[in-house]
C-alpha cells in the first residue's frame, strides 16, 4: 500500500477554479461585466466603490456584493446610494470563494445588471489566490501602507489587472516614495495600469473610472 | 460504514495548540518574554520594534523573528540594529504558526535573550487563531485603516492583550473616531490596554515600551 497525500490546500483551489469557471460563464450569459476589489483593512475599497457608483450609477445598473468576516458596516453605506447590493460574512474566513459568490449572486440577482462589484475581504494575501469568476481584478494600495508593499505581498501586486494608490491626500505626511513603488510594480507586473487617486477630495477618481467604462463597454 | 468527516481547520488549529503549549513551555524554561506583533500589512509593526529596541535594548537582551510571505526587507531593518534578527519568509501563508516558530527559534537561538519579539505576517484575520507560545499579543491598528476596523475584524481586538493606535501624527489629515474607536474595542474586550503612539516622531512610544518592561520583570 502506497503512501497517500492529501494536498488540501492545492484540492481547495483547483475546486475553486472550476467554480470560478461556471461563475464567468454565467456572467458572460447576463452580460455583466464583474470587478474584484482587494485590498489591506482600510485602505478604502468603500470608498472608492462609493466614487465608482457616483461616477457610473446614471449610466450602469450597478450591484455590489460585500465580504466581510463580520458586520455590515460598509454595505449600509453602499445601501443610502440606492444601488442594489449582498452583504456576505465569512464567519472568519479571510477571502471570498467562488462558492460564496454563487450564492451570493442568486441572492442578489444580476439579470439586467451590467457592473458587479465584489469587495473582498481587506486581506493582502489569500484573496489573491482564490478566483471569482471576474473580469478584472483591482487591487488598492493607500499610502500609509508604504512603498515596500509590493515586495512582501507580491502575489497580489502579479495578479491585479489595475492598482489604485488611494489616499494621495496623505503623501506630504509620508514618505512614501511614488518612484520607487512605481518601478518594483511595473518590474513585477508590466501590463498592470495604476491611478493615483484621493477617494476622500476625489482627486484622480475620474481617470480610474473613465478607465473601468471602457473595460465595461468593451465586454 | 459512517460517513468520515475531514475538519480540516480544526484539526490544523488543534495541532497547532499542541505545539504552541510546547513552545511556551520552553519559552519558560528558558526564562524569555515573547511578544506576538500583529497588524494590517503597513500599520507599523517593524517601525514599533525599532521603537522597542531603542528603549530596552541596553537593558535586555532581545531577538526578533521576522515573518513575512516573501523578502527580508524588516529583518534587515532590524539587523542594522544590532539585534539577532531571524527572516522567515511563509512562502505564501497568510500567517506564522507554532511549527514555524520552533524551527525559528531553533536557528535564532533563545538562550540569554529576555525579550523576544515575533512580528506576524501582516494580516489583521488568520494571526489571531494561531497561538505562538507567546506571552502576549500585542496588535497595531494605525489611524489611516479607520476606527471601524474592530466590528470588520473582531477576533484580533478580542485575542490581543493590548492595542498600539500608531502613525497619530496623521490624526489631524483624517477622520478617526478616537473615542468611538476606544469605545468599541474596549466594549468587545475589557482588559485591553491601548496606547496612542507615532512611531514616526516617537510620541507615546515610551509608555508602551514601560507597560512593555512590567510585563517582562514580572514573568
Amino acid at each position: 500500500m502506497g503512501i497517500k497525500t492529501l494536498n488540501v490546500n492545492e484540492d481547495i483551489l483547483n475546486a475553486n477554479d472550476v467554480l470560478a469557471e461556471n461563475l464567468k460563464a454565467r456572467f458572460s450569459q447576463s452580460r455583466v461585466f464583474v470587478m474584484n476589489l482587494m485590498s489591506s483593512p482600510g485602505a478604502g475599497k468603500t470608498s472608492i466603490i462609493l466614487r465608482i457608483i457616483e461616477s457610473l450609477a446614471d449610466k450602469y445598473k450597478v450591484g455590489v456584493i460585500e465580504g466581510d468576516i463580520a458586520s455590515d458596516v460598509d454595505s449600509r453605506k453602499i445601501a443610502e446610494t440606492g444601488v442594489d447590493v449582498l452583504q456576505v460574512n465569512t464567519k472568519g474566513a479571510c477571502h471570498l470563494d467562488a462558492n460564496m459568490i454563487l450564492s451570493a449572486t442568486d441572492s442578489l440577482g444580476i439579470d439586467g445588471k451590467q457592473l458587479l462589484i465584489i469587495e473582498n475581504v481587506g486581506n493582502l494575501v489569500c484573496p489573491a489566490e482564490f478566483r471569482l469568476g471576474e473580469d478584472i481584478k483591482v487591487m488598492i494600495l493607500s499610502i500609509p501602507e508604504g512603498h515596500d508593499k509590493p515586495l512582501k505581498y507580491p502575489l497580489m501586486f502579479t495578479e491585479s489587472d489595475a492598482l489604485i494608490l488611494n489616499k494621495i491626500d496623505l503623501l506630504p505626511y509620508t514618505d512614501f516614495d511614488m518612484d520607487e513603488l512605481c518601478k518594483t510594480v511595473k518590474a513585477m507586473n508590466p501590463a498592470i495600469q495604476i491611478f493615483s487617486v484621493s477617494a476622500k477630495t476625489g482627486e484622480g477618481s475620474e481617470r480610474f473610472t473613465a478607465w473601468l467604462e471602457e473595460r465595461i463597454a468593451g465586454k
